[in-house]
């Protein structure tokens, strides 16, 4: 089996690789409804569990609500209703009947949960409020769908609080952008942190930050989104509140969005030649443990890896045995390459007599023959030095594809050919923005919300004078 | 608040717990689509959490099938369709777009998931199959709606496994109804494991076991089921793997669901007139601290039950402090007996100069005066008293339920009058169940299947000679 080049041909490469190492498997019947592998779904409950682990220690409650939304809840809010519309898929019949009114599916949970939000909030009393559903979502783009990077139905959690003041609210996104930010680094993920223009906010919202990451092939993806909803929807939908000085006020609220598209940005940041690498911390299975055996010392072998494999899991790691008749080991740990494993561990007849195990990792390929005894100990120090080393990594691709054109001509130039985030002055104009999208492909993503960058010069677009600096680049 | 009475009045006692405690609130807009609140979704976590770490153990592994199913995928397996069609929803439209196709909501995932099975099972080494998915579920039943009773959108897991031959198949529906039955003791339930009539069978099934509660007003509520599907659908999704012999078979399935119903059983097994009692080991929330105090004495009372707090969530107990201002602690006390959680811990000035602190039992109502140093052993002690208490109780509910009708008439008058499940003999002929379904509205549930029990005379109905000993009662 060889991937397609990763660099010169991602989507290639993404595409075998998702199928090659079961993520996602996308001979599903419905275009952009995929199946989400086993495999691929254990990446998304490791995720799912580190971010329930995370809002709940900051008093988020989870909670459901339905999947249909009536038309006249999608219209309440009118911004919030274009934007959507296109997207939406409705329900109109059951079994051989017309329903009353045909329901839309969620693409979104803004208007189902702030209609009930209006009933549950009475005082300050019930301030903050902060609820999370985890759920499916149904959004029929019409853009071509990618398996996780852009389909019909996907999986998300989404946040959404209310507070007595602004200022909360502002609090509020802070928070939610440390809890993305803990998430994003258990998967030892590198991005940029960008409030997007104006033009580009979330629909209905005040404003919109946004996780971009880079990916090999000079484009971005978008792992999560934090939104700033003032008081919009909660005067669309009558949310108030007593407050402590008797009087009624509305709302304040923020929403934010993380989805299984953060599994597609995994796949695409850490993969190489071989195929995935998947970070050491959320990884389904952290150690693959390969015997290697002629057929008369099979049993000797097996019963030496079922001990270590004992041993392993008592020390917390996650741990499978592959004794898989009529395969070889090179068979063996081309897949667990593929798979993306972080480490390997082989077990032949001559380490179980010189009692030590033969350990390999997955990022750099480097083996180390350790004691048996210590096995769990020295493992779980390289699963770190492989989270560091591929957060490392990260970090330089999202470094070398921050480009700094001097002008308009370099701009196209790099837009062009490699790609990635161009780093510029831009005069705000969305005519502008328009420009190098239509001649590049690009959009622009905005302006840093971590670091405060000022204008100095002239819209690299225009030549006007520049009241933003921004990250150009084409996205998924 | 007073509640009605859950013996003569249920589904009103129900419909009232479940809204002051804060499980459903059914005033979303869509009808028989609830929103589950946090509490209530709380309760299904605990639930989910439990059956996915028996799932696992087992060899389960959990994936994610699109809602999504084209029509001719329903229509392949005929039994299942003709079962299923009245309910499916379909969406046919997506912006303003008319799909080429209709597709229908999952009503449950066979025909989708075994698609795929098709094209992942190649060998006997692929087999067993043991996949699980927690999902939303789309059923628009015409009968009426009663939240987490019969919704049009519910929750679940479903299970659905791939084997070799029949006798492994058989053994799956053991260790299926073993992994249900761990989870139903873990929420204190009683129940019948009952094989259905035949003509009661899962559409697709060689045969179907269903978990069936009594509750207080005398119907009795499905919990769970697990089918053998035998190869019905193996032969019409054509799944088939190459046995040992070299020779091509199809695999032998079975599938097994269990939903956010059972919350509803938990509220109707064990609620009282003073509302829910939680089972202690599912309970979000397992003890409750209402401290005690005049105004001057608060900030040491909070102090000591923040202490106190800490102290016991260190041993590993959920705890909730309610410090909320304005409310008197007997207000508190209803709430959180409303509520159902399994113990209160009363803290005021006397007892901190006492060092000791109150618990109070939901179950029984009992004081406990403990020394603060020992509460957090006393509290896990009362806890797994609790828990066997109202097993007990539960255990109690359905030996009451249990009636031994003598002739027909008796028959007729049970089930006009206490309900529940009346033990007969049966001919097996589908008429004699379709009248005592018209003339009492109960139901033949079906046969023991963890016990043997021979018919031994005749049918209670018509007179003819006995082929099995059934349990009839009323469903919801």
């Amino acid at each position: 089996m060889k991937l397609p080049d990763k660099e010169k041909e991602f989507l290639q490469w993404y595409t075998a690789v998702i199928a090659y190492a079961n993520i996602v498997d996308n001979r599903s019947p419905v275009k952009g409804s995929n199946v989400i592998m086993p495999y691929g779904y254990s990446i998304w409950e490791s995720i799912e569990r580190k971010l329930d682990d995370e809002l709940k220690k900051t008093g988020h409650k989870n909670a459901y609500f339905p999947l249909f939304i009536p038309e006249d809840y999608l219209q309440r809010e009118a911004e919030h209703f274009e934007g959507f519309i296109p997207e939406v898929a409705w329900v109109t019949h059951a079994g051989n009947r017309k329903l009353d009114r045909k329901l839309a599916l969620r693409p979104t949970s803004e208007t189902i949960m702030y209609e009930m939000f209006r009933l549950w909030i009475r005082s300050h009393g019930d301030l903050p409020l902060k609820i999370n559903q985890f759920c499916n979502i149904i959004r029929f783009d019409t853009k071509e769908t990618k398996p996780l990077l852009r389909d019909r139905e996907f999986l998300w959690s989404e946040g959404h609080t209310c507070h007595a003041t602004a200022k909360e609210a502002e609090e509020q996104v802070r928070e939610s952008m440390r809890i993305y930010e803990t998430v994003y680094k258990e998967c030892c993920m590198s991005f940029l942190i960008l409030r997007r223009p104006k033009y580009d906010t979330f629909a209905g919202a005040v404003y919109s930050i946004a996780y971009d990451c880079p990916l090999p092939d000079g484009r971005t993806l978008q792992i999560g989104t934090t939104h700033n909803l003032g008081q919009g929807f909660a005067k669309a939908f009558d949310i108030t509140f007593q407050d402590k000085d008797k009087q009624n006020k509305n709302v304040h609220q923020t929403c934010y969005g993380l989805s299984t598209r953060l599994v597609a940005a995994i796949v695409g940041m850490h993969g190489d030649e071989k195929g995935l690498i998947i970070p050491p911390f959320i990884a389904p299975i952290q150690i693959v443990i390969v015997p290697i055996y002629r057929k008369e010392q099979m049993e000797k072998v097996i019963k030496a890896s079922e001990k270590v494999k004992e041993k392993l899991i008592k020390a917390g790691l996650r741990v499978e045995l592959d004794k898989r008749e009529g395969y070889t080991p090179g068979w063996k740990f081309n897949e667990w390459e593929v798979r993306g494993v972080p480490i390997r561990l082989e077990l032949g007849p001559r380490d179980i007599e010189n009692k030590q195990v033969v350990l390999v990792r997955r990022d750099t390929g480097e083996k180390l023959s350790v004691p048996t005894n210590s096995a769990a100990k020295e493992a779980k120090k390289i699963l770190k030095e492989i989270h560091d080393y591929i957060q490392k990594r990260a970090d330089k691709l999202l470094e070398d594809s921050i480009s700094q054109p001097k002008d308009y001509d370099e701009l196209v130039e790099i837009q062009k050919t490699k790609r990635g985030f161009s780093h510029a002055n831009w005069c705000g104009d969305e005519k502008c923005a328009e420009k190098v999208k239509d001649e590049t492909g690009a959009d622009i993503r905005g302006t840093r919300e971590d670091i405060n960058e000022k204008p100095d010069g002239k819209c690299i677009i225009c030549g006007d004078k520049a009241k933003e600096v921004v990250y150009i680049a084409p996205a998924y």
